[in-house]
């Protein structure tokens, strides 16, 4: 059977050499003759693999050394919590930048958070009134002086909105869920405070988190919560503090390691980018037929989004998509449309297979 | 090479049966010509996965009606957090019964969040002075009328200790870490307002946490908080209130349709109990040489602890072991001396071959 190309949203495609590893070693890890899940987390075997997935993160990623790389558990969305527990003490206000579903969710859990103890959220800017069309610059926004923190999203998934350059909101530390398009392309580490991502578009499998975040910030978190829910903790425990998902980090390492073996983030970058020109190319050159709804400047070059004439001709193009083995091509339930996901595993040659088969479908239906 | 007998403390050994399921269908799940790890958690085919580990648990566990069985991420550790968080309002108290390592762990993040939010955790007793050498009853608890609730831990990983039966203190909502000894046994569900596990010992991977909860003790807990930290938002979306830790879910999966296939709850009962007491016997056949700490009415079927007459002894024992394949035997580092664990998916042969080793090697240096 050939492989189905899958173009999900995440959990996502996994590089296919990531996985062939993970098979032909899941009964015998090492020459242990036990599987990577069956070992100690204070064994020498699974600390080598830990210890790699935290060096290749630094090293593809290019994390100065005054920055503490993480690897927890419970996705973006146990860090939309975390980061207002740690970082907004009671009485104070953190700013977060709305630019889609996904920071809508973090602001809302952080305004639960703020309520709770007595401390402010506010919405610095949102582009809701716009449809979520563009993401917001600096001129768009209304900063606190004083804000703890300001939040946002460098890639919306489900809007396919995403910064071409990391922004500038004024001087309070930048805090941006990077789970869509973390290792995707260069950023500066440096510019942002904190880092966090789910691992299962980019980076490995579901239930692996990594946080990236500077170390005097994470100093400054609080220090009266459980110890579990502080950033402090898990980075003294090299984040061993509590038994971490082994697998899924072996996942991970086996996922970094691909990527470096591919180039590293410049390669990547490179072959992502030119993924996203040729169906944004399929889109400008039907605009009588596709539409996509999102600004030139903001598309995003990680979740291509974009609609057809009517809701009927988008189903049809989802189920003719998936007969020719294409998979995970349809919206985001609450947004409808089409999405092509096109996350560092999916292959070049999927994503042309899939902009012949839109001037295809443009051909016979359009 | 023959499967090396693994008795590590937790992650540990798993099913044969589970692992060669996941490594045989790990490129192609259910024909579907992609990783279960690829598929998205919103379409059919993980969703029934999903499902099935759900009814599963409710099933081999005998859940009543009335209870939530919840996945979630972060461990055992996450529920210390969360539990206080949930159920312990400003201004209210908890107890807790205090027996080993991992109920003092779980005591002192109730007590920081507890200090952070203007609440009181007690201990109701603590076993430490005795250190740790047997359970807490009822007799030797002090117990607060007006608790929140009361938590303890039913199987201590570290020291050995276990209730042979489920104890009651007085009326409050009784909560229970189960992390080392759920579905090792049968036990009432419906004693209990709330219960909790980290999978890795008895019924999975790390990274997979069980929580199993009374429906109106779920909707008591704190509305106010990020939803993410509330078992009651959890419970809401059956789980999938974030993407869940799919491939650890999978494997629990396994595992379950394992201990299922084996006979369930009751037949892996008789072969657990069979397995500590095969141990105990040799423990104490040779009370010159052996030295359990525990009284024997709190002697643990899952983590078998014992002393040798020298660390010297102890230290020759584990690498022997190893040498004629047995793994894990070392005890907490916290602790020192042996550990033993004999969870589920530990084979009674195994068990059989340390007995044999452990005779053998009384008479060689005893």
């Amino acid at each position: 059977m050939r492989r189905p190309m899958n173009f999900n949203a995440g959990p996502a495609s996994l590089p296919l050499a990531a996985l062939q590893r993970a098979r032909d070693e899941l009964l015998d890890f090492a020459g242990t003759g036990i599987s990577v899940m069956e070992h100690s987390h204070r064994g020498k075997e699974y600390e080598r693999v830990h210890d790699e997935a935290l060096a290749l993160l630094r090293e593809l990623l290019d994390v100065p050394a005054d920055y503490d790389v993480l690897i927890l558990q419970g996705g973006a969305s146990m860090q939309f919590a975390l980061v207002p527990m740690n970082f907004l003490p009671p009485g104070g206000s953190a700013d977060y930048v709305v630019t889609g579903a996904w920071s809508e969710k973090a602001h809302s859990e952080g305004l639960a958070w703020a309520g709770a103890t007595g401390a402010r959220v506010r919405v610095a800017a949102s582009g809701k009134a716009l449809g979520y069309t563009r993401v917001l610059s600096p001129g768009d926004v209304r900063l606190d002086e004083d804000a703890a923190y300001v939040h946002f999203t460098s890639n919306e998934t489900i809007h396919g909105v995403q910064y071409a350059e990391l922004p500038r909101f004024g001087s309070a530390p930048h805090v941006c869920d990077m789970s869509s398009d973390i290792l995707s392309r260069r950023f500066d580490v440096s510019q942002l405070a904190l880092i966090y991502a789910g691992a299962q578009k980019n980076i490995g499998p579901s239930g692996v988190t990594v946080v990236i975040a500077r170390r005097d910030f994470v100093e400054r978190g609080r220090k009266d919560l459980p110890a579990i829910v502080q950033y402090r903790a898990h980075a003294q425990a090299r984040s061993l503090l509590n038994t971490p998902p082994t697998f899924g980090i072996y996942l991970l390492r086996n996922v970094l390691a691909w990527a470096k073996g591919e180039g590293g983030l410049d390669a990547l970058e490179r072959r992502n980018r030119n993924k996203a020109a040729v169906l944004y190319a399929v889109i400008d050159a039907n605009p009588q037929f596709f539409r996509c709804p999102v600004e030139v400047t903001s598309r995003s070059i990680m979740n291509v989004v974009f609609r057809l004439p009517t809701e009927d001709l988008e189903k049809t193009f989802v189920d003719e998509a998936k007969k020719s083995g294409m998979l995970g091509l349809k919206g985001h339930r609450s947004v409808g449309g089409i999405r092509a996901s096109l996350y560092n595993a999916v292959e070049p040659d999927w994503v042309s297979t899939l902009a012949a088969f839109m001037s295809d479908f443009v051909r016979r239906t359009g």
